[in-house]
């Protein structure tokens, strides 16, 4: 699938044809605005109050969750939907201070989920009073990861604005008191245990031959041949070149998809299956140096499927479309979400939720210091069951789904569980090795989409 | 009543017992933090679960208000309840930044409904997690006029901590395309027509005498006499007086109870009948002196009932325990009410709604200009049906019962009409002079409560 059909009916409204948002919503010394950027599709969209789906735009470029969102695409002939997928401030080409926006801690000051959500709500208020035949139309907000959150915090916080939501693996629970920090790598765990015999215990083994093998300066340099790194491992880099194997392994978990995709890297079809070949060797017959063969391999599934990478480089794990600094700054103040190892239940090394830690790491890099209570307050927690027209989708293969709903609330506040996905697996397009499970689940995600349109025009 | 037994079981927990609170909650540049001030009653409290009622402080003095809202003091025994008086920010004691809090627009900037609600939010999480017991107290927020407002949207946005709300008197529809802007001074002119004969007719036709009247240097000494005003009245006084004026008559029709009181005012009991003893004349009989004799007679009833008022003071109307600079400024930001009048449907001079004028007016005072959609856009407009457990109290007398829910919405979120009410009588003591309207709206206020106290119980 690519991009470039669709861009055409992209930028029906110009940019400039909106009023600048609020760069403050919550505030009234700054009266600065700025240029949201959002697309929109309206070739299926039935002009008498066909309704709008909108994607809430997560911590990235946007024209890349369009293009890694092809279930809007699908449903939107059948729906007769209008799409929209709105640019969250701070990423993409939504700067707030241009060049500025990540200058310091003050012109960071509006990079909030309130203020996206406010960006979200006075967006589409927006669009229904100037697009003729929306005034009428239900919008339904849809998201992933992140974006998942938004959503369902959408209708939450502006069930005035839109009819229902659809969060898929939207970790609203990662945070303090609501669910075990163990989850996430125990899922992670789970899934390499899964994709092949002994891939778990050979990951868990690894972390000591990684120590043993960089305790010299001759094996650094064999680490840093043999991973083809792009800068010569030094003995300082040795913790950094763990954490970058284990990003490695949980990307890797949450892009298990069926198929070939391209959603963080390239990758061929069920992934953890095809990094699990490399490490299905008895753990207690190999050399550290042979483990450390082994890892090099299976990593390269996900750094260089495609062949073409000249090296591979320890400072980053994922596409260029994500906004990395914008999200560590955003996890360093509201989006809290404790994560720990034992290395029993997880591969992992032990490693302790420290939150005292963590916000000074936070106060070093960016002059703030998280608030550990906020979203769990503003958001609700786990006290949501008086909210109505959300379902929560989650991939029991995603490591994000130990931070998600997966129970039904009550009846309109709804889990849907896909027990062979990954990561938002359900928002992606239909693809011929799609399981049936996701299948059943996007049927079940349009049923409820067409009840909120219902319900909605039984109130006009 | 008097204040001073209630109080010895007031700050049961010291002020400073509390961590200070987020000036900012929406932003994390500004870390600083500041003491809210609350008031604490639980002599009824069963510590086992028994609910916590939580008034949402105003624009005032926390203490004038819980002196004012004897409802609460009444039914603590009956529920079994905690009382929780909590002063919004900006206001009486709690001043983010002390005495500076009010020096410029950079000082002021958090002063905002959204920042109140968020202080409250924090609160009573607080309360639950220091207050042995508290746990498990379900929360109904309590509140009058601009705090009914509050208390409404303090179930709408935080539904996790509170489980109902009653909004006494709260126009949240008074907002721009959401209710008529004439219908204020529409009901302030329907009791006056109600108070007596001619009423209404001699306030309508007093404005052109002021003006005749004001003509004349010896008209201006005169009026200055006649008044007993403080300040001798000059001509570029007379809009100013006129506006007195106007305010005097909207002040006695929102404070028009059954019996003697001290709200706004000390006051004999159905003010707005006494008033109007004094303007039964025939409006064509009078002189534009004896019109206005007539009119300063009426206005003493207002200003001057105790008989302790040396002069008249054109400057203020109402008690000082409110906080009218703090009040400017949020109706200048987001608290945008259009009011309007044509001196046909309503006794004063014809005046349109401009909100450019107001804009303007509020870039001279306060360097902010309003955002007039903004606080529907976050509230819900029209659009809360699909809240819940909201009960809307409205007097008819009330003036601002014309921007106040005065049907019902759905099963959960009621309407409840007292005709012969003035502005939130029913969140006032019991008196012996209170019309049956009002004791069966508290009746069925109670009636909400122990049901909303009842669905929680069910859900731990």
């Amino acid at each position: 699938w690519s991009l470039s059909n669709d861009l055409v009916h992209v930028f029906r409204w110009k940019e400039d044809s909106l009023k600048g948002y609020q760069i403050d919503h919550f505030g009234f010394l700054e009266d600065g605005t700025f240029k949201q950027r959002y697309l929109v599709n309206d070739e299926h969209w039935h002009q008498k109050g066909g309704p709008i789906l909108f994607y809430t735009g997560n911590e990235g470029d946007i024209t890349w969750f369009c293009n890694n969102t092809g279930f809007m695409w699908d449903i939107a002939e059948e729906l007769k939907a209008m799409l929209v997928f709105a640019e969250h401030r701070y990423y993409g080409e939504s700067l707030p201070f241009g060049k500025d926006s990540y200058s310091d801690t003050k012109h960071l000051n509006y990079l909030s989920s309130e203020q996206a959500l406010a960006d979200f709500a006075v967006l589409i208020k927006e669009l229904k009073r100037t697009v003729p035949g929306s005034q009428l139309s239900p919008v339904i907000a849809i998201g992933g990861s992140y974006g998942g959150m938004l959503s369902a915090w959408m209708r939450m916080k502006y069930p005035n604005v839109v009819v229902g939501a659809l969060a898929a693996s939207a970790p609203i629970w990662q945070f303090p008191d609501m669910a075990p920090c163990g989850d996430f790598y125990k899922i992670v765990t789970q899934d390499f245990a899964e994709g092949g015999l002994n891939c778990d215990v050979n990951i868990r083994k690894s972390w000591k031959a990684v120590d043993n093998v960089a305790a010299t300066d001759s094996g650094l340099r064999w680490l840093s041949s043999e991973f083809s790194l792009c800068s010569p491992l030094k003995k300082t880099d040795v913790a950094g070149f763990k954490a970058w194997l284990q990003e490695t392994w949980v990307n890797l978990a949450m892009v298990d998809y069926p198929y070939e995709a391209n959603f963080l890297q390239p990758l061929p079809r069920w992934p953890v299956q095809v990094v699990c070949k490399y490490l299905g060797f008895d753990p207690y017959s190999v050399s550290d140096y042979q483990m450390l063969s082994a890892i090099s391999e299976a990593v390269r599934v996900y750094y260089n499927y495609t062949g073409s990478a000249p090296c591979l480089n320890t400072s980053s794990t994922a596409t260029g479309s994500l906004g990395y600094i914008g999200w560590y700054y955003q996890a360093c103040t509201e989006m809290v979400m404790p994560m720990c190892t034992d290395g029993v239940q997880d591969m992992f090394e032990p490693q302790e939720w420290n939150f005292q830690a963590f916000s000074d790491e936070c106060h070093a890099l960016f002059g703030v210091r998280p608030r550990a209570d906020w979203a769990g307050i503003f958001y609700g927690g786990l006290d949501i069951a008086s909210h109505s027209n959300i379902v929560f989708s989650n991939g029991g293969l995603d490591p994000w789904s130990g931070g998600g709903v997966t129970r039904n609330i009550s009846d309109s506040m709804v889990a849907i569980v896909i027990p062979d996905g990954a990561h938002h697996l359900d928002l992606r397009y239909n693809n011929e090795y799609d399981p049936h499970s996701v299948l059943s689940a996007r049927a079940q995600e349009v049923e409820y989409f067409k009840l909120w349109i219902r319900q909605a025009k039984k109130q006009l």
